[in-house]
């Protein structure tokens, strides 16, 4: 059972990267609010395993926090392409990486008591590292790791970006195998 | 070494729950971009384990996309407050829970490309359970279930709400002593 009724929905404001939509709802007992919705393209998140048996992480420098932070690959799905041609993409953009297998995982929201954005894993296995080509705004560094090392710094809470921690804990027993 | 220059800073839309901070960078190179940030307060997430040995974990209805969620308790840090009074008062709000220790266990970014929130995560043990007091927009059901149970949860991916997955992996070493 939806426990609220939307009355009307609204932009707000509005950049290339996302929106704000404003919407007023209604609860069962009559009572009115507002919910403003972050609108956003979804997420894919690529964790990459190499033929040498290494997990592909970044450090990325991230303006919101003013810091460099460990991740892995991540970008928005790209208008008129599958989550599966943006995850391919965004591995070959951000690290040079292209992958003999590419496994959806799953997936889960970040932030969603703010927004509607969904987030998508895939791990690549087997990948070759060629020269990657990131965005402007993208300052990126390449840290191929073994697969014990990148489990452990998940354990120790060591990954900035939770989303990466989190598809670390979701592929363990897959990368065990992989060891 | 920070890559980027802020030229400007301005809030371009703000609301009582957050705002859009719109930055003017510049690199390196001398290329300017915009830049939008997120900024609301920070988060507390708190993991509550009862007396009886049990995960209290809530079912939430999310307006954002329009579904319930399984997840841990969790809210803004309160203005004049310290992290760990805001987890005890969000604690009792959305459960009813008294912890008799709270224990701090790291901190991450859900949303690091889009939003400066931090996320602040607390174990809390030998809860006891009293009347909820959640917030108007808050629609929580209340479900205690086995620590190993909920644990299965997060490696089967059935949590939606991505950082309450990753609260388990990083409680489970914990977890697993209170069983």
């Amino acid at each position: 059972m939806v426990p609220f009724r939307v009355i009307s929905k609204k932009v707000v404001w509005s950049s290339p990267w996302y929106s704000i939509r404003q919407d007023e709802l209604i609860d069962s007992g009559g009572n009115t609010f507002v919910y403003n919705v972050v609108e956003k393209p979804d997420t894919v998140w690529i964790l990459p395993v190499t033929t040498r048996h290494q997990v592909v992480l970044i450090r990325h420098f991230r303006h919101t926090v003013n810091r460099w932070c460990w991740e892995i690959p991540a970008g928005n799905q790209i208008q008129g392409m599958t989550l599966r041609e943006s995850a391919e993409i965004e591995l070959k953009e951000e690290v040079g990486g292209i992958a003999q297998h590419l496994e959806c995982i799953g997936e889960f929201y970040a932030a969603c008591g703010m927004s509607s954005e969904n987030n998508h894993l895939y791990l690549a296995t087997e990948v070759t590292l060629d020269i990657p080509d990131p965005e402007p705004a993208e300052v990126i560094e390449i840290h191929p790791l073994p697969i014990v090392d990148v489990i452990t710094m998940a354990r120790e809470n060591q990954f900035q970006s939770g989303p990466s921690a989190l598809a670390i804990f979701l592929c363990e027993q897959r990368l065990k195998k992989l060891i």
